[in-house]
């Protein structure tokens, strides 16, 4: 008894935790039957191993043994033999995985009948019509899945049938014109697959087993694992349960329950149900479903048992459960249980709600287990309030939420429409901060090119406004684009899924909802579990974010940007005259109107985030980036020729080019170059915080160096901004600490090093992620990542979700070798990573002492942490 | 007794091997005092250690005690008193740090003397003259060393005393003169210091050995030493011994001696020697030398003597020795030795002649590790036979050994004055595959961008042909360049000294030598040491590459670019279809054409390096770098237009231009974007290798995958390649293996994952480079680098010696993890590194199967690995 399992075989654990073995299905069948004793029609459940074993080895003598003798101990018990002529077994065959796989692989019903136990069941159920439909309904399901004929040849002949009767719904098609179907089903069987309809039952089911074997490699599975992430090698569990029928008379039915409403989470049962039918009527919709409560008056009794059951799931899986069950002639029987999908403000009601309630009596931590980062998207974000939807591009959701507008293709267009009253979608190739005030008018944005962390994805993120980037098959044409054959002009009505990168042709209808009671009860438990072991810091660069973000409860800045501080329009120009300086008087002047500039946009972020600590990142981006593009210049100058302004800008933009920019004179090598502007900048910095300690303000800053790659250029960085700092003088209150970005992988090799000279690391995981793979975002994260992903090279995307064996392990390694060269060393991480609950689970695992994530992403970042300490067993700091 | 140590001090250990404590030269004279017995004029050793505390601390009272007994002990050995009226004792200060560091510290003579003491030296030496001489010399000497007086301002006074005296030679000042010099001397310090000149010796005695002291940290010195590689840290020793004059009168002299020839290696005494003069006047030249034979005329006792002395001192050192000597009236003093520096003909030799002497007695490991790579440079390359030269710009030596020729500006005009029979030096800001013709025709190449994988780089090294690239202060203009205010034109000649990087104005001569007999003979014995423990193969593209190669004794390649393939002239416009093909067809036909033009590359590499392997890297470099450069095309539009070829091209290259190219579609991902590529390269070479197998040759063929970074990706890369083989049938006895390049970090961390599907790995030490430190060679190997090396921030260029500490250990972690998933998996590395005999010693002991370089490089990387195996007592694998 190795692959083979009875729904009632005594196992040495709950057989509901044995998903690995059993599959899902197949687990709680196995609890429901031998744990909680509920009406389960028998069967028994071949193991995932036995899957496993197939892929490998192929069909063994083992199976059959096992599964004849499964079979035997089956008819025993329903005292009914497979094929038998006078009172035949029949069973469905169900795949049932570890992980639900809605839809993804296959199923088979009534199997065991032939042209012989059709008779039994004739004689079983006295009703002909019955037998003959379901046999015609087997032959159909079994020749399509188990035997690969095209489905459209068995439903051609079907509706030629009803057409011969003149029927006009399946129920009225005759027996005799059934018989006549079940009689040339047969016959395309044999003429699609060479070989007669299997009339032997064992036959049949070792078939039909084997298909569920070879579903699992089946493309839709295939595809479906590779989206969830879930592993190729599990293989799936096949169910073989004796059949019972909820279309046998009007006394018999069928239907899906909930424990409790899982879109509101209201604690009542909740579901469809259909008399006289079979589940798949219920999912089919060819027929409308009465609501659960309608069998309250037809079958009170049932109503009762079935509540009671619903009572024994929910105190049992302490938690909602979502159930299959058929009543056949009176009786109930329980087909299928496991704890439902729920939506967000569900999940949030139940999880509270069942911390109250001493059946189930939830701890305040796994109620916060329970929680979701969907959960929480669905609660911050709009949502579209249907599925039906017609998807003309996909793209990358880079600001999750969704947007209904009319189509603009400029900024101006997007603010004149939203100055007449109009819902506005900004479409354009890629944005740039001269199109910022067009996206702040726009519900949502949308771009043909770039990245997760181009300029359009960075600022929307950073407003919490709906985004799609890089969106491949969009071309933009003027003021119209098309789109896999669709095509948009100006002023049409689209709609974005900024959660999926789903763009849509249409308005869509979306529902905002307010953070719930839940919602603030959740998150304050989660804190409550977090503090003191992980803090939740934000990435902002204005004040504005930073409040924003002080909202959604953030504990600190992680990273506060300063390049986009330059890239302001009353800045560039000054910015230029630095690079283009040909004195250094010129530079020293045009740094210092920089620094009168900077100072105010430090000490409003300060002030932002009074007590609270501020992470400030010297200059970043190579210079170039201030630059304006060399080709679109040399284009002009071979056409119409430049102005003088032009031409230096020109020769300074191609001295300051770089073949591999992201590789190039860029973080602190251009401090190494550029002597001046770092120091500049902290003195800025320096300036306003003594400002606001004057003025009784408690200002925390970090001054962060980006790049670091050695010990002594560390050093050097560091020295330039202690002279800034003492040159400033006395200034009291102020918390100063100096460390650096851990962003290449030679610092987190070397972070032992590092460390004896940075108060603090912070992991710039993006920049560590492309250098780790070699992935330039820019360049690679459009076709080439999806092909990588769909290939299955790669498991997702690693600038998504965190790499945890590659650029995880280099964390790891950096976390440690930090501590090893300075034991009180602040870790922490500022990367996009930082908003990813399966990312942030790495990171607080690997040991950070904060993550940081945009505004938006903070109440899910204090969520994942919390559930990240809880599982990691994080202990305080 | 802690600092301070004489000559004679007893220690534990032999002084020889404790330059760590009293520096080289502190250890050479206690060894020739106390165990070799030698005639060295007593003195003592003030320690390194008591330099390192004096940078820490400053002085400290103990120095003074412990320096006033060890002076004490002196004159009580000497019978005279520093200072003293009648009979003074005169010492010199020399610094003496672990690592020679000539030049580059300070020396003061004749200390002790003082405006009494003088007299008492007039007394002993009967020589007013010779008193007052070296009085001058010494305040001259000791107000510039010790009290910073511009040496100027001393010349200049001496010279008005000489044109006073009309004398022709310093000899020639009567002593009247010189005591007047020593006056206004002393009147100068007054003026300049502020102060008298110290009469107190003990006083004379501290301000030497802390100017010695300081010296240490004087700018000559710490440039120096960044150039060198010597830690700051160590500190220099400072020797005092007792003054001997060779200038005393014609019965006294003083040499250079050379126990050997350090220029032929013959076993015959060499050196310079003067009568009647002091050391410094052998070393500035004003005097002509004799032979070191003169002595034996002269001093005929003392020649015996001396001869003596260096047959004893090299039975002792086992090598060859340099000496300072000095007889003083009749009496031979040994005032200095050390291991001699020799030229790299001399070291072959010498370690050869060695091994046969049964006196010195060297064992062939011995003789092996005396050799270094820049002996080896110079047997193998033409070097120049003066240092005399005027250097005009300096670049990066990118391919080493002396070039001299005129200096033309395209490859046409260096091909058209090579065929007048004119020696020419191609001059380019790059070039590329169109100047190839011309650079082959060119003695040496200069460019003024580029790095050291430049394509002139690259190019030149394969051949060992001279080339200096990236030298930025050389302006280009037209058919002349301007570097540093030197101007070159057309015609003009040229110098290149392709082993520093200088660009040399005028003709230097030139000398080529043979390998010699030794040169075998050492070479075969590090072959003995390495077999079975380390192979050096190889980096070769072309036949003759291969076949030049093997003849340096190369064991196979390591690296096959096969890029280069694709850009020969021919090969380009099919490359261009190929990526211009708009139907799957006309792609497969240009694939077609591309797959017979390999195969007969790929028979011609194999047959020349037939049964040893060759390992080809499929197509790496993103194929942008096959279409013509979008800025100018994208000039030429708005000007004159574009044909509709080029309008094409200009689409296709718009289409492949990536941000950060080095980070993007090249390597396997480009295989995995246009799967055709890979397999028409594997078919290709397995056809090559078939052909040659049915004609009897043994081709051994590695096969490699560029750029991976996950398992997935190289296992469904290993797939196309064994479709390949398959579809190639059976093809009998040829060694194929499949491995990858392991050039990500992200290939290191998960080397256990990869080596799973990888039989070999290839470390790509360049791009390793460039991702570890996320340095683009492009953009910093120029200003950047060469700002981070000077201001210490780096110890040296990572592409030019392995990073140890960053990359290093990724090669470390990488090999202990591959080997851990596959321990018969075999390790090579294949970047710039493989020829750098530093580089080869981490890799060595990081436990690499083999290097591979440029076929120039091989006989180095043969000697380095050998050495790092006896180093590092590497095992038989």
């Amino acid at each position: 008894m190795n692959f083979v399992f009875d729904f009632d075989f005594h196992h040495a654990k709950a057989p509901r935790d044995m998903r690995d073995l059993l599959g899902g299905k197949g687990a709680n069948l196995a609890e429901m039957t031998s744990v909680l004793k509920l009406p389960v029609p028998p069967g028994f459940t071949i193991s995932t191993q036995a899957c496993r074993e197939y892929m490998h080895s192929g069909w063994i003598p083992q199976f059959d043994l096992e599964i004849d003798a499964a079979l035997g101990r089956l008819e025993d018990k329903m005292k009914k033999r497979i094929g038998d002529p006078t009172n035949p077994l029949l069973v469905s065959v169900r795949s049932g995985a570890k992980f639900s796989m809605p839809g993804m692989m296959d199923t088979v019903l009534n199997l065991g009948l032939n042209d012989i136990s059709v008779g039994g069941l004739h004689d079983q159920t006295q009703d002909e019509r019955f037998a003959y439909d379901s046999y015609r309904r087997f032959i159909q399901m079994y020749g399509r899945i188990v035997l690969g004929v095209k489905g459209e040849v068995f439903d051609d002949l079907f509706d030629a049938a009803k057409d011969l009767a003149s029927a006009r719904s399946d129920s009225q098609v005759p027996t005799v014109l059934l018989s006549y179907l079940v009689n040339s089903y047969k016959e395309i069987v044999l003429r699609y697959v060479g070989a007669a309809f299997p009339q032997d039952p064992k036959e049949q089911l070792r078939g039909a087993i084997e298909a569920v074997f070879r579903s699992w490699n089946g493309e839709r599975a295939i595809a479906y694992r590779q989206r969830e992430g879930i592993p190729d090698d599990l293989g799936t569990a096949v169910n073989v349960q004796t059949m019972v029928f909820g279309n046998r008379d009007d006394n018999s039915g069928t239907g899906v329950g909930f424990t409790r409403n899982p879109s509101t989470g209201e604690a009542l049962a909740y579901g469809d149900f259909l008399v006289n039918a079979q589940g798949e009527d219920v999912v089919a919709g060819v027929r409308n479903t009465e609501p659960l409560s309608a069998i309250a008056q037809r079958f009170p009794v049932i109503d009762k048992e079935l509540r009671e059951i619903f009572g024994r799931l929910e105190r049992h899986y302490r938690d909602m459960c979502d159930t299959e069950f058929t009543i056949e002639q009176g009786k109930l029987w329980m087909l299928q249980t496991r704890v439902g999908k729920r939506t967000g403000l569900a999940a949030l009601k139940m999880a509270v709600d069942m911390t109250n309630e001493p059946d189930i009596g939830l701890s305040r931590e796994e109620a916060v287990l329970r929680i979701t980062s969907e959960h929480l998207d669905q609660v911050l974000h709009p949502q579209f309030t249907t599925t039906e939807v017609e998807v003309i591009a996909r793209g990358l959701g880079a600001s999750p939420g969704a947007a209904v507008g009319k189509a603009y293709f400029s900024s101006e267009d997007v603010i004149a429409a939203t100055q007449r009253g109009e819902r506005a979608i900004l479409v354009r190739k890629e944005t740039s901060p001269e199109d910022v005030s067009g996206m702040l008018a726009a519900e949502g944005i949308v771009t043909s090119r770039g990245g997760l962390v181009s300029h359009a994805a960075v600022v929307a993120r950073g407003w919490g406004k709906p985004a799609i980037v890089g969106v491949d098959s969009i071309h933009i044409i003027g003021r119209s684009f098309v789109a896999n054959g669709f095509s948009v002009v100006e002023g049409d009505e689209i709609s974005l899924n900024g959660t999926t990168g789903e763009v849509i042709l249409g308005a869509v209808e979306v529902s905002v909802s307010e953070p719930s009671f839940e919602f603030e009860m959740i998150l304050g438990w989660a804190d409550d579990i977090r503090k003191g072991k992980v803090a939740v810091r934000t990435n902002a660069d204005t004040a504005q974010d930073a409040a924003n973000a002080r909202k959604f409860g953030a504990e600190g800045i992680g990273l506060c940007r300063t390049e986009h501080m330059f890239l302001a329009e009353d800045r560039l120009p000054i910015v230029r005259r630095m690079i283009l300086a040909e004195t250094e008087a010129d530079e020293a002047d045009a740094l210092e109107e920089l620094r009168i500039a900077q100072r105010i946009d430090f000490r409003e972020i300060l002030l932002a985030m009074d007590t609270l600590p501020v992470t400030v990142r010297l200059l970043d981006p190579p210079l170039h980036e201030f630059l304006p593009d060399t080709e679109f210049l040399a284009i002009k100058e071979a056409s119409i020729g430049l102005t003088e302004e032009e031409g230096r800008l020109y020769k300074a933009a191609r001295a300051w080019r770089e073949v591999n920019p992201m590789l190039g004179t860029r973080g602190v090598r251009l401090g190494v170059m550029k002597p001046g502007l770092y120091s500049m900048q902290v003195r800025a910095l320096i300036e306003a915080a003594r400002d606001l300690a004057d003025n009784g303000f408690h200002p925390n800053v970090e001054i962060m160096i980006p790049l670091t790659v050695a010990r002594a250029e560390l050093e050097l960085a560091r020295s330039w901004v202690e002279d800034a700092i003492s040159s400033e003088g006395d200034f009291g209150d102020v918390a100063i600490s100096i460390g650096t970005m851990i962003e290449t992988p030679r610092a987190a090799i070397c972070a032992n090093e590092i460390a004896q000279v940075a108060e603090f690391f912070s992991f710039g995981t993006n920049d560590l992620t492309q250098m780790t793979f070699g992935f330039s975002r820019d360049d690679v994260e459009g076709k080439m990542m999806a092909t990588y992903i769909d290939q299955g090279l790669l498991p997702s995307n690693p600038f998504k979700s965190l790499d945890g064996d590659g650029v995880g392990e280099l964390v790891r390694i950096g976390i440690a070798k930090g501590r090893q060269g300075r034991p009180s060393l602040k870790v922490g991480i500022c990367g996009e990573h930082g908003g990813d609950p399966a990312s942030i689970d790495i990171l607080v695992d690997a040991g950070v002492d904060y993550v940081s994530c945009s505004p938006f992403r903070v109440p899910i970042a204090r969520l994942a942490a919390a559930q990240a300490v809880l599982r990691h067993g994080v202990s305080d700091k």
